[in-house]
């Protein structure tokens, strides 16, 4: 179970009623936020979400709506008394960057660890996720990212017993451990069945089109994608300004043959992205034009979908 | 006529419906804006302010939630196509902490003027506005700023006449210029009456109470104040901290005999400051517990004040 909160959804600055474009997901306690422009902290509070919760911050590029809001998340994460590490994922100059901005919060009671990126794609594992990183294409270094869980099979009584394993080590077989005994080698495919579905969220501002964005997004249960501009005349802005309308965000989706596609990162000049909805859909119907805030608990095939916002 | 905005009421961090405390202060088209933590430039919109206006930014102090919205604040001021220059003025190491903290806005179409304090008073002219930068006691180098606009006596025109001063000299005279002409010498005082009472603002957060801002808001017209905590169990945390609790703001209002005390800069754990406000006015009657967005047109004394908000 993925809880994912979109905290805002807006682009280059915050206005009131619309924070800057972030993600937070949660897996098992453990919590993945990317980017923190100025005011994240105050959306993740008004979200009813905890400092606590955040392990990894992922950075899409250094533009400030991005990031100008992290000196003052690191400092509430400070007050809210964590003291467990962070690791912070970004392009190629995040320690520098980040580093730079620590100048008004220089003394933090946790450690933050740096993973810089600088090829084309790199798979992290973190916290639980397999967080796939990939170029796209904007004004500076930019990544998107790829969220998954991946899922193991189902335990299976049938097969571990015809093949005499014994009993005290299923349950450690099932959570994943591998084990040596009697100059044997158990390991837990062999009381697993087929791996299952798992769940994949996919996340993209700022860029052009990309099809590294589509294969990233193949299939995803959610892709997150910028819709900067909704007004066809604006197209040209979007290439110009290497941003994205959202005719070609859904196409995109479309393509990755993703579940649903909520769009984000609006432009401040796009006061109601709604006006463009009817459009987007006919392109990919399962858009949503994405508001602060929005919520929704992705659940393992077996499991139910809900929507909370 | 001075407008003054108090753009948010909040101190540390800023939360849900509390703004960092700022304020932005306005005379003839030109603005001054004192502090710019995370989201300021928000509470600038909601205000109905124009990024156009601010001319010149007072700081405090480094702390990030007195300086941490700089960079968006800054980026938004760019995009409004502002392209006069920009007077920052603070502590002794303004243009080091700036300079870091736009490494995510690099680029802006303006200049930035410094001007660093390093005394522990200062006295400045801009934009028609005497500042008094006064140090005060926090546990970093602090600042509270007095502004005042200062008023020249009335037109005289029988004074005037009496001198014999040609009548072509009159408007000039009454706007300021010194005029030479004919061997002598001609200056405005000699044609206006006793200088008239102008208008004060004094700021100051975060300190411990001092002697200096009671000499500093003396006889302010507009005396804006931390009121950091209004429990008295707090006092010993306002110590530590070097902080102040809202009795020792409005105990210096009443010493500085200012005509009114805004408190601000509230502690998160303080979430209905107006369960002090009996115990406020009871030391300072005319103390306020100002709430983000607190609006007051300032006029001369033979003007009338008007409450806005």
């Amino acid at each position: 179970m993925l809880d994912i909160c979109l905290l805002g959804t807006g682009g280059m600055m915050p206005l009131p009623r619309r924070w800057l474009t972030s993600l937070m997901v949660k897996l098992n306690g453990k919590g993945i936020l990317i980017d923190s422009g100025e005011g994240t902290q105050v959306a993740i509070r008004e979200a009813g979400l905890s400092f606590h919760d955040i392990d990894v911050i992922l950075f899409t590029h250094f533009h400030g709506d991005h990031i100008s809001g992290l000196p003052g998340l690191l400092l509430s994460m400070g007050n809210a008394d964590r003291t467990e590490p962070v690791t912070l994922v970004g392009p190629k100059g995040l320690e520098r960057v980040v580093g730079a901005l620590r100048i008004i919060a220089p003394e933090l009671p946790f450690q933050l660890e740096y993973i810089e990126l600088d090829e084309p794609e790199k798979v992290l594992l973190l916290e639980g996720f397999e967080i796939s990183a990939f170029k796209v294409n904007h004004n500076v270094i930019c990544y998107g990212y790829s969220l998954e869980v991946k899922r193991a099979g189902k335990f299976d009584a049938e097969r571990a017993k015809e093949q005499g394993i014994p009993l005290k080590m299923w349950n450690r077989l099932q959570k994943g451990e591998i084990i040596e005994a009697d100059g044997k080698v158990f390991t837990p495919d062999m009381v697993l069945g087929p791996a299952r579905k798992g769940l994949q969220v996919t996340y993209c501002t700022d860029s052009r089109p990309t099809q590294s964005i589509i294969n990233h997004a193949k299939l995803s249960d959610l892709f997150i994608c910028e819709g900067m501009y909704g007004d066809p005349e604006k197209h040209e802005d979007a290439v110009k300004k290497k941003h994205m309308t959202i005719r070609e965000a859904c196409e995109m989706a479309r393509a990755a043959e993703a579940s649903e596609l909520w769009l984000t990162h609006y432009s401040p000049s796009m006061t109601r992205p709604k006006e463009y909805l009817k459009m987007a859909q006919s392109v990919f119907p399962g858009t949503v034009c994405a508001t602060d805030g929005q919520k929704k608990v992705l659940r393992f095939c077996d499991e139910e979908n809900t929507e909370e916002a």
